[in-house]
This record gives C-alpha cells, structure tokens and sequence, in this order.
C-alpha cells in the first residue's frame, strides 16, 4: 500500500463534517478502493469550541485555513469554506502554490475565478477538483469530463437549484403565489442567507458556467450568462401551463452555436411527462447530450451533508488513485474564449395575456404574431367574469427576437389588458 | 504530449464501427482530453471485405482476434466479439497476458469469468475496463465505481435490458399480448438471436452481476443470481397494475442483507409516477443507493453505435490518461466470496385472481393471507360476466415466504379459477 493521502479541511459546516464522517466511518472501504489510508491531518473553522456531533480534538487545528492550506502535512486541501473572495480563494492559491491539491465545493469561486485556479494548478503540477460544487451528489462533472469523453457534447441543460425547485413545485401542489412559498422557504432556512443567491438564478448559474467550461472546452464565463430568476414567475402560469401539459422549471442551458456560446438560466416550460417536467421538489437534473450517446439524465440530491461530502470524497478518493486531470478537462492553456450568445435558437412559445372584451380582440393578436412570421401551434381563450378574457397561445418554433417583435407590436393594438406573460418551452 | 495510445479493434460490427468512427472524427478533441494522440494500429473481423461505411483498409488487417491482441503495436485491446467463451475470452485472455490493458463491451463474459480476468490483469499489471457492458452510454460503471467511492452502497436496482422494456411498454400502449408484441420485436431485429438473452433476463442478468461486484466489492457471481424473465407477464397484469396506480418493469436488483447477497432479475410492480416507472421504451435506468448520496438515478440509452461506442471511448480515454484502477474496484485478492441470500427483504405484494363466483370466496381468501400473516393493502373485486370474478391485491410489506405458504394455502380452498398471479412491488 502507498503512502497516506492527508487531508487538511477547512470548514466544518455541514459538508465538512459530513466528510469527516465519512473518512472515520469508511476508513477500511477507502483504503481498499484507493489503495491508501486516506487520513485528516488538520482542521479549521471559525470556531473551535462549537459541538459539531463529532469528536474533533484528535485533529489539528488551525485557526487560519491559509497556514492549514500550507501544512506540510497536508497532501490534499478541502476548501469548504464557501464565498469567492476572501479566505477561500486565498486558501485556495496559497494550497497550489505550496503543492497541495485542492477539492473544493465552492462554486462561486470555480465560476468566477476557475480559469485561473487551472492556471495555477496546472503549473503547480497539481489538481484542483469540484464535483461537489454542481448538482451535489451527483456525479455530472465526472460524468461529463470522463463518461462522455469520447463526445463533441451538444447542449446541457439541467434543473440545478432544489430551492428553486422546491418553490416552483409546492407553489403548483399548494396553489399559492411565489411570495407566500418565498415567506415559507425562507422562514424554514431553505434558503441561503441572501436569498438572491437562489430564487435570483445566481448559485444555478455558477453551476452552468462549470458545465459549460467542461461541455465546450471554453475559460468559465458566468458573465456570459443570460440570467433570470423564478421570481416573476406567478401561479396563474404555473396553473396555466399545467393546462396546456406543461410544468415551468428554471433550467440552465448551455449550447455552442454558430455565432458563440449560448448560455441561459431562466424559467422555461418542459413537458410535463419529460424527465425534467416529472422532477418535483429539491432534487436536482442535468441533462447531457452529446453526439455519439445521444442523452442522458443524471438526478439526485443536489445538497445536503451526505450528498455534498460523498461528491468531496469521490474527488479525494480520484487523487488518492493518482488522477490529476486539468482543470476543466482540457490543459489551461487550450481552453478558448468564448463569444455569449445572444439566445437566438428558436424555440416554441408559451404566451398569457388578458384581451379587452372587444369584437376583434383575438384577430388582432393573431395577426400581430402573424406578422412577425410567429405561427400559432395551439390558443385556448378562458370564459371571464370580467372585461379581460385569459389567453393562452402556444406558438410553434420561434426565434426570441421575432417573438419580442410581435410582443412589441402587441402593445400597440389596444385590446390588451396588462403585459403579456411570454416563456420559452425547452426542447427536451 | 506522451506516446500515442494505440488501439486494435477487434469486432466491427456496429460497436466496433462506431468506436472507429469516434477515433476518426475526434482525434483532436480526444487528444486534447487525454493529451496523447488515440490511433487505431489494426482491425479484425470475420469479414474483411464487408462493406462498413467506413474505409478501413488503412489498418492493419488481421484474421485472427488473438494475433490481434499479441501485437507489438497495439496498447489497448478493444474486444468487440462478445460472447463469454472461444475467441473473446481467449483474445482477451492473450491479451493481458502480452500487457496489453483490455476495454470490452461483453457482459458474459465479464459476469462469468470476470474473477479470473480481474486476477489476470492484476498480476499482468494492466486494467481491464468495461463501462460499455452495462447500460450502454450510461456511465453507470464510473458513477459506482468511482462517483460513489465515499459510499457504503445499499442497494443497486434497475431496467438493463432496452428489449424488455420497449416489450412491456408496447404492450401497454397497444393494448398487445406478450406473444404478439414478441413477434413483433423479433420480426424488427430488436432481440438477440437467441431471444431468450433478452426476455429471459440473462443480458440483464449479466449486467447485474457486475454491479453487484462493484456495490458490494465481492466476487461477480451470475449464477447467485434468482432469474425470471418477462414470458409470463400478461397485458391482463399490465392492465390491472395500471389500474393500482403501478407499471411493471423488468427489474434487477442487488442488495446486501444479513444472511448474503440477494441478487434477483424479475418482473416487478413500481409506482408509476417513480422514475423507474416513467421510463417508456428502450431506454435503461439505473438507480444507484449510498449511505451517504441517498439516491441517484441515471438514465439513458442502453444500446446502439454512439452510445455504446461512447461508453468504449470513455474507458480509451481514462486508460490513455493513465487511470489503472483493479477490474471491480477493489484489487481482486480483497473481492469477498458471497453467499447467495434467498429474497427474504419484505416488500409489498400485487396478487391478481380469478374467485370462484361463490358465497364467502373472497372471505376465505382473506381468512387465507390473514392466517399467513399476509395484510391487505388494497382489494378490488370487478364486475364479471362469466362466472369467475376477477380480484385485485395489494398487500402491505410482507416476506416472499409468508407470501408463498399464503398462496400454496389459497389452492385448498376451493373457490380460486385457475392460479393466481403474484409480483412483488419493489419499493423505490
């Protein structure tokens, strides 16, 4: 058997003590699947003293995750720190620069400051990995960098958030409105401290910029993300779009087109018989399609203890082995920048608006769309009460730009009654 | 850039041509992903001057697979014949003992002589990989072997065979007996020349074989296998599990109990609304369970060019870059020799009957399972023409034994037409 791989963790939150546990609890059934004791030489957190379920005392501590990082007893930094500024990234540069290989959770710091931590890594000669940082406990960056190897990857898309998600689903079997559900999470710590983080698209989209990396050989680009957030959406369109075999997710996307990558994080439609529209709750998806295998799905446990550490412990485990893949798959150096693109892969619409109880009303809006080359795959107009009569259309494929066209040319027509609610219905 | 990884293919059936295929279209992608250069040095087939669609004269060309495999020039043996005896085991077995690392997509052969090849690869010190075995372009293997690594894995269940399943989906949608929709799939080429592979569950039960070695890190054991094929599921028992809110799939599952490993391939009951019990047609699905992940689901395409060749691809790449991990996970010396468990975990059960149109039947059936120790979930008793009367039961968790000594006790009482029918609903 080899030498020991040694770990130096800093954070013991959840996940950090979830990876202590695993490493005590297991500590034969890794040495076996890895062919080394994989053992904790220090630790460190903000506070020592705090009851953390476990006995920790047998470990060194460190108050500085930065002196932790640079222990000659560490082999491989586990940064759990969180945040992309701050000690965790200067933990992190200061664990490569001391020859340390890093696994880190932190998705922020991978989707802003990734290209050069790859940098860094490589010409440390060391490996930096994040499995945990996408989807939790689901392989996806393993699946994705190693499974589909033999692929030009196509798309990515994937349900990537479970609060979100949560939100989305109990709105629809609870029927009440987004702010009632937000109050809800929230007040159950469902939620991150800044709630933006979530329900603004934000922790998604560190996520897909990651994926996006791996997929397409590109530097991580999380300003290239279209990004829009689960709070405009209301429960008429989840109601609405459940009437028309639909359930609303947000979805992360990312594909290479013709003119750029495209990468978007917003609320769309999915069938709702598709394995995305059938994902209820706070379990994550991500879909990965490439050339040669066609599709697969991944689902599971996007968060939580258990989930998150198993991910830290696959990437500890990999290094134990002696796998010290780049970064994001391909060297530093040969990732490309990529140009965002402006989403303009056509799609099909989902609209709602209210129409003035008009003679014509109807005919207007048809034409409208007509006009800007948008054809109509399926409408339903609602019996009402009052003067507004609820529409709903569902338009073939259609570029953004020729549905915001006709959107705009709506406004002039004089028989709606508010704004038009317009969502993109993801080909899955 | 290291030494080019040189390949010899043997098989160019439609894996073999699709994995030559990759090769050709991608040799900048996979060389950037592996930073070597992945060449094919020779071929073998039956049939040299057969058509593939493919120019492949610019390999070399040999008759024999296990010339093939004793080449100076090849590193990598891609064994592609199938088959668990003659020229594939004897290729590979050529093959590991010139040092050459082996990638297969045979399942028989890896869940009959899996042990044996696994020895031979560790004392060759070469790997011997196998991601295209199970599941297609699924990477289940990867996501067990490694994405799991921090896992005292539970229990791994399944839809493994795509035959199956498209069967059992066509019957529902067409409302067809299992014997027409048989002919149906054989007269389209979707079964194997020997159908019972596929409807017996032997293919499936191969692949399950191999998960259970990875899950459980013991010696693959095929004939510890309790096998029962999809030939008695009726449209009758589709149609009332559809009814009870159930799909019935052909399901593997592994597990290990306190008196061994129960390993079972057999037609269950799911929920239809699990995600086991949404998959529809060729596709497979793998639901992997970890003390610490909870659960994971992968699903995908089970079979075919790109997806299988894919899988091939990934064990290519992961060899190219040096990833040397023993046959099952763990080295073959520390693999446990399993016993053979009896199904004995609980679950609960559907039985579907026909009552003799009697007074007090149904009551002497009750008195049956309750005397049994067997509790009724749900009953429903249907109108009726003739003048036997067809019941529906769903038990609550009972074991297969109480549930067998309740049925050998049913065939006393008098009032049964004909034999029940009795699947178990595994719980997911």
């Amino acid at each position: 058997m080899s030498e020991p791989l040694r770990l130096g963790i800093a954070g013991l939150g959840t996940v950090g003590i979830g990876v202590v546990r695993i490493v005590r609890q297991h500590s034969a059934m890794l040495a076996a699947r890895t062919g080394r004791e994989i053992m904790i030489s220090a630790v460190s957190a903000r506070d020592r003293s705090k009851d953390r379920g476990l006995p920790i005392a047998q470990y060194d501590w460190e108050d500085d995750a930065i002196t932790l990082a640079r222990r000659d007893d560490v082999d491989v930094f586990v940064e759990l720190i969180g945040g992309h500024e701050g000690t965790a990234k200067h933990a992190v540069e200061a664990a490569l620069a001391s020859g340390k290989h890093v696994v880190t959770a932190n998705k922020a710091l991978l989707a802003i400051h990734g290209h050069a931590l790859a940098e860094a890594a490589e010409s440390a000669q060391r490996t930096l990995r994040y499995e945990a940082a996408v989807a939790g406990g689901i392989p996806v960056i393993k699946a994705l960098m190693e499974g589909l190897a033999g692929n030009d990857v196509t798309r990515v898309i994937g349900v990537m958030n479970g609060s979100c998600n949560y939100i989305l689903t109990r709105m629809e079997n609870a029927g009440l409105s987004y702010a009632e559900v937000f109050a809800e999470a929230d007040g159950l710590g469902y939620l991150e401290a800044d709630p933006q983080l979530d329900v603004g698209g934000i922790d998604a989209a560190h996520k897909l910029a990651i994926l996006s990396s791996l997929a397409f050989g590109t530097k991580v680009d999380f300003d290239g993300i279209t990004l829009e957030g689960i709070d405009r959406v209301s429960i008429e369109d989840i109601r609405a779009a459940a009437d028309m075999g639909y359930k609303i997710k947000l979805l992360g996307i990312a594909q290479m087109t013709g003119r750029g990558l495209e990468q978007r994080m917003q609320p769309c439609l999915v069938p709702e018989t598709s394995p995305l529209g059938q994902l209820d709750g706070g379990t994550n998806m991500v879909v990965l399609e490439g050339d040669a295998v066609g599709q697969i799905v991944l689902r599971g446990p996007g968060a939580g203890e258990g989930p998150t550490a198993s991910a830290v412990m696959a990437d500890v485990c990999d290094i134990a082995k002696g796998a010290l893949a780049p970064v994001f798959g391909i060297a530093a150096a040969a990732l490309k920048t990529s140009t965002p693109a402006h989403a303009q892969l056509p799609a099909p619409y989902y609209l709602r608006m209210s129409l003035e109880d008009k003679p014509g009303a109807l005919a207007k809006i048809a034409s409208v769309l007509g006009d800007a080359g948008v054809s109509i795959d399926r409408m339903r107009q609602y019996g009402h009460e009052d003067t507004a009569a609820p529409v709903l259309i569902v338009t073939h494929k259609t570029t953004p730009d020729a549905l915001n066209a006709a959107l705009a040319d709506m406004t002039g027509t004089g028989v709606l009654s508010g704004t038009p609610v317009a969502l993109r219905i993801e080909p899955v």
